[in-house]
C-alpha cells in the first residue's frame, strides 16, 4: 500500500462523512457506535466537525455487556427496554441531526446462549425502536452505516492467520471495496452511484410483474410489488440531503409482491442473526409465505425468527448484485450483512421500503399492503445470489427477458 | 499481592454494586463510564446482574471525541447541547433506576485548548445537565461514582515508571483505598462507614457557629449555615436506598454560610478541572465572596470559573478529612478530586448540598438562602488541608475547640 494506515482510516472517514451521511453544512450528527469501533468513530467524529457539523453525539455500544446480560440476568428480565434511549434518537431527528451506525459486530457473540431469551430480547427491541428504524428506513434524515474491524470479526474472515495480520487484512478490504484506496475516492464513489443510478432507471422502465431465480437448490418466481420502485446508491433524504445509506454498495432493489412468491430458493453464503450463524438455509414459498424453512445451523434462531409476527413469513426486498462486485470479486465472506448483500443477489424477509414503492411515503398502510408492499418487525437479508444463479425478468404480458446469467448482468 | 488483578477487579465492582450504589432488589441501573473504564464497567455489569438488576443501561463518554471538538468544530458552536441526553437520564431515574458513573479520566486533556471555549461548553453542560445533577445531589435516587485506571491518568500519578507499571500501580492503589485488598471488604467498607456515622453525629451535636482553618497561606474563618447538618459516609436516598455516593470516602462534610467566611487560604494539592491543571490556588474571602484569587497555573481558567455565576465566588461545601485517610497515607498525588478530595480536608466553590441543611429537602430556594446556603451551576472541591493544619471548631458562644492538630483529629 502506498498510503499509511493512518491516512486510508481518514479517507475512509471522509467518504462515510461527505459521501455516506452526506452532512450538511451545520448539520448536527449521531453516531451509534460499536466501541471496537473507537478509532474509525474518532477520525470520523474530526471529519464531521472539519466539515461544520456544529455537534456530533457519540453513544456507544458494548456486545460484551449484552453477554453480561445473557449469561447473568434474571431469566425473566429480557423483555425490559430502556425506551428513553429510543426517545432521545427521535428527538435528534427532531432535531435535524444525521444518523450514522458503525457496526464492528462479532457474528457469534451470543453463541451457546439460549434462543428463547435472544427471541425475547430481540423482538422487544425491534418493537420498542420500530419508530425510530421506522423514520431511518423512510429517509427521515440523512443516514449511513458502516463497518470498521474487529479482532473477533477479523478472527471470523480470515481464521488461518495470526491476530495482527487478521486484522490488517480486514481493513485492507473494507478499505478497497470502500474504493478508499483510488487515487480520488470521492470521484470514483461519483462515478460508481452514477452507474448504479443508471441501472436503476433501466429496471424501473421495465415495470417487470416477475423475477425468476434459478441455480443449484434455487427456482423461485419473486412477483413485484404494484407500483414497484428500484431503488440504488444515494437516496434523497426528506430535508434534502443525500446520502448513500450503506457503505460499501452494490446493490440495486425493489419490493416484491407479498402474495406472489413461489418455489424453491436456496442460501449462497452465511448470515450472522442476533448473534449466531445460520448456515444452509432452504425455504419454499407458497403465495408468497414461507411453508417450510431448514436451516443446515442454526435451525432454532430461524424458527423462532419467522414466528416474530405474520410478516417475518414474507418478503420485503429482492436485490440483485453482480459477481463482478468487488465485494464478490474479494472472494471473503465476511459473516456481516452489511458487506456480504453487496457480494450476492439476496432477499429479505420482513418489512419492505417506502422508498421502493410510487409515493411510498405517503400512502396509507392499507394502501401499501394492496400494492403488495409487506409489514413487520423485521428486516433480514439473506443472500441467494452466486456465480451459478441466473435471473430472468418476467414482463406483464409473461415475456422473459434474461436479466443476469451466472451472477453477471446480461447487458 | 495473593489475589490475582481480575479477582480484585470483581471485588472493587461487588463493593461498588453493593456498598456505592446499594442497588436494591430488581433495580435497573444507568451507568455513565469513560471508555476507558471498560475492564471495570464490564465487571460491575456482570455483579450488578448478579445481584438481580433486570437491566443495566451503560452510556461511554471519549475524552478523545470531546478533544476533537476543541480541535475541529466551528468556533460558535461550544454552546450547542443534546438536551435530549439529559432527558433520557431524567427519565431513568422517573422509572427508579440507580445512577453510577465511572471516571478514569485523563487530567490534562484540554491542556492548551482554548479557555473561552471551555468556559463555554462547561458552562452550557452545566446548565443543561442541572435539572439531571440537582436530581442527584438530592438523593432523587441511590447513586455513586467510582475511579478506573486508565494510562493517561497512571502517567499522571506515577510519571517516573514504565507505562505497564504505572497501571498496576494505580489499580494497586485503588484497591487499596477500597479496601478491597483486606480479607472482607464489604465488612471494612461496614466499619468504616460506622466510624464516620459517629463522627457525623458528634459534629451536629456540637452545632459549631464556625470553623476556623489555620497553616501555611491559610488563615481562614469558615462560619457554617444556620441550622446546618454534618454528612459523610453513607447517604439514604428517597427510595430508601442506603448508598455511598463516592468510592472512596473518608470525609464528613456541612454547609458554610454563603456569606461569613473571611480571610486567606492557600491550596494544599493541585486540581484537574475541565482537563486542565491548576496549581498553587490563593483565595482571600470577605463576608463570603471571593475578592482576591491567584493560581500559579491556571490563572485564566481559575478567572472563568469564578465567573461562572454569582455563587461561584462563594462556598458550598466545607470537609474535614484526617490526614491518617488511606489515601493521604498513600503519599500519592491522583491529580483527580475524587480521589485527592479524600486525602485532605477541602472546600467547594459553588453550590451547597440540601442534605446538609436542616429540612434541606423541603426548604424554598428563599428559605435556604435565609439560612445561609448557596446557589450555583458549579460545584468544584479543592483542597486545602495537610499535616500543617490545624481546625479549630467555634462554638456558638464563641468558645474555641480544638478539632484537629496538625491534620489529625483531636479526640
Amino acid at each position: 500500500m502506498s498510503q499509511s494506515f493512518e491516512e486510508q482510516l481518514r479517507r475512509l472517514a471522509e467518504v462515510t462523512v461527505r459521501v455516506g451521511v452526506g452532512l450538511q453544512p451545520g448539520q448536527k450528527l449521531f453516531i451509534n457506535a460499536n466501541l471496537e469501533a473507537r478509532p474509525l468513530t474518532r477520525r470520523v467524529v474530526e471529519e464531521a466537525y472539519k466539515a461544520g457539523s456544529r455537534l456530533v453525539v457519540t453513544q456507544f455500544y458494548d456486545e460484551q455487556l449484552s453477554l453480561a446480560r445473557y449469561r447473568y440476568a434474571p431469566r425473566d428480565s429480557f423483555e425490559e427496554y430502556a425506551t428513553f434511549m429510543v426517545e432521545a434518537r427521535l428527538k435528534a431527528l427532531d432535531e435535524g441531526y444525521a444518523w450514522l451506525s458503525i457496526l464492528a459486530d462479532d457474528p457469534e457473540i451470543l453463541q451457546g446462549q439460549d434462543p428463547e431469551l435472544i427471541r425475547q430480547a430481540s423482538q422487544t427491541a425491534a418493537r420498542y425502536s420500530k419508530p425510530f428504524s421506522d423514520r431511518i428506513s423512510g429517509f427521515a434524515t440523512n443516514w449511513c452505516i458502516i463497518g470498521a474491524a474487529s479482532p473477533r470479526w477479523a478472527q471470523m474472515v480470515f481464521p488461518d492467520e495470526p491476530p495482527q495480520r487478521q486484522m490488517e487484512l480486514l481493513w485492507e478490504a473494507i478499505f478497497k471495496v470502500n474504493r478508499v484506496d483510488q487515487t480520488d475516492p470521492l470521484a470514483a464513489w461519483q462515478a460508481h452511484l452514477d452507474g448504479l443510478e443508471r441501472r436503476v432507471q433501466q429496471l424501473n422502465a421495465k415495470r417487470y410483474a416477475a423475477l425468476h431465480f434459478r441455480g443449484p437448490g434455487t427456482d423461485l418466481r419473486v412477483g413485484l410489488a404494484d407500483g414497484h420502485l428500484w431503488a440504488g446508491g444515494a437516496g434523497r433524504a426528506q430535508n434534502g440531503a443525500r446520502c448513500v445509506p450503506n457503505l460499501p454498495t452494490e446493490e440495486v432493489f425493489t419490493t416484491p409482491h407479498r402474495e406472489r412468491v413461489e418455489g424453491w430458493v436456496q442460501s449462497t453464503k452465511p448470515l450472522s442473526l442476533h448473534g449466531h450463524l445460520l448456515e444452509g438455509l432452504r425455504m419454499r414459498f407458497e403465495q408468497g409465505q414461507v411453508v417450510e424453512a431448514h436451516a443446515e445451523r442454526g435451525q432454532e434462531i430461524l424458527h423462532h425468527l419467522l414466528q416474530t409476527d405474520e410478516g417475518a413469513r414474507r418478503l420485503g426486498e429482492v436485490a440483485l448484485v453482480p459477481h463482478s462486485s468487488p465485494i464478490a470479486q474479494s472472494g471473503l465472506l465476511f459473516y456481516e450483512a452489511l458487506y456480504d448483500e453487496n457480494a450476492a443477489s439476496h432477499l429479505a424477509l420482513g418489512a419492505s421500503y417506502d422508498e421502493c414503492l410510487q409515493n411510498g411515503h405517503h400512502l396509507t398502510p392499507e394502501q401499501k399492503r394492496a400494492a403488495g408492499a409487506n409489514h413487520s418487525l423485521i428486516h433480514i437479508d439473506w443472500m441467494i445470489g452466486s456465480e451459478q444463479v441466473d435471473v430472468d425478468g418476467i414482463t406483464p404480458s409473461g415475456g422473459v427477458e434474461p436479466l443476469m446469467r451466472r451472477g453477471e448482468w446480461v447487458d
